[in-house]
């Protein structure tokens, strides 16, 4: 699993819940499809058997522990990347994640007892540092993602709103550290505009990786991705 | 939990299956507890209810992926320490533990895609870099311990000989690497010689423990234990 450069194109999308994800991976898989590509369209967390086992055990296992939970995550992307990730990528597919590590970072981030490093130093020792060619952040102010997931029935809270605020400022301040893969893209625009940023770069994206065989293992996650003494 | 002195006393106990760990365990904990010191007995892989559950699925949960199963015992771990073995020793009680981390090392080494660096890396991580003050290894030839186990009915395998075997010198190679933690006990004398040797050396820790707040967590283990990029 560790340290090959995969065959085919491997994309994953970010934000935080309303901001559209889902319309617009649909939307990437049909036209990537009708070009006659290949297209495995997965999902972190849940997206092997043993992936919803997981979820299901972070649900509702009870207490537990943040770095036990944090492991959990990890073994999840684990078996993600080993199971269906990296198999896709060998056959020359295209596979699109609705979320993978950066949610992780996101999420998890500035909690009590682990900081980022810790979270992405687990993240990419499972996934043997391999990271997507492309991640699509879907940006966007939560109260309008709100008003979208709730159809502006009810205001959010404002502990629900300062959440969501920080793990959105998280999201872009990944993007500014790693701006070669992150594309950012204002959700608050309509669909279609939306819809032509991703299609327009998704063009030159698949252009460049019929043009060059391109690794999803950068040099630098390698040297990153381990747990060493 | 991370980087704290404990109050108690932690000792974690390494063989292979058959060395008559279950036997000294229980005669250590009576001897403590003859004392008037309250005293936690528990084990590794399982010692918790979510670590139950892991254990189920590593067991029955079909095809999972190296760094998959590396991470559900490193979850394990870290909630067998902070459910249990943290709140112990901060309650001041001893805790002995029939495996820890010593046992995934000296199991796992040599595998085929993870390396102990690996999983000591994870394992320092998943336990904040808790360590255990002593360590008795109870060390036998695979030969005599599996005669143990089956009356003496069958011949091991030669397959099983060598795993048992490999496993055996992992655990020695591991003991000379921490000569101040380990005990090595010849496991193939009596119950009463092995229950001698580790008595004397019981005294002594309690004495060492009386006379000074003895940290676990040492300042090496601290510095290693990150998952750091």
């Amino acid at each position: 699993m560790t340290a090959h450069a995969p065959a085919g194109l491997f994309i994953s999308f970010e934000g935080v819940d309303g901001a559209g994800k889902t319309t617009q991976v649909e939307r990437l898989r049909d036209y990537f499809a009708q070009q006659g590509r290949r297209v495995v369209v997965t999902r972190e967390p849940g997206g092997t058997g043993l992936g919803v086992r997981l979820r299901q055990m972070l649900l509702h296992g009870g207490d537990i522990a943040p770095r036990t939970e944090a492991l959990l995550f990890a073994a999840d992307r684990a078996q993600h990347v080993a199971e269906v990730i990296v198999p896709a990528l060998d056959r020359g597919d295209i596979v699109i994640t609705d979320r993978y590590l950066d949610s992780s970072l996101a999420y998890q981030a500035g909690g009590r007892e682990l900081t980022v490093d810790d979270v992405r130093g687990l993240s990419m020792w499972a996934t043997g540092g391999l990271l997507p060619q492309r991640t699509y952040l879907l940006d966007v102010d939560p109260q309008v993602s709100h008003r979208r997931l709730t159809h502006g029935e009810d205001r959010m809270e404002s502990a629900g709103y300062d959440f969501q605020r920080r793990t959105r400022e998280e999201f872009l301040n990944l993007a500014r550290a790693d701006a070669g893969r992150f594309l950012v893209v204002d959700a608050s625009a309509g669909i279609e505009t939306v819809w032509d940023t991703i299609r327009t770069d998704a063009d030159a994206l698949l252009g460049g990786v019929a043009a060059s065989a391109s690794a999803g293992i950068s040099d630098d996650a390698q040297q990153t991705g381990e747990c060493r003494p």
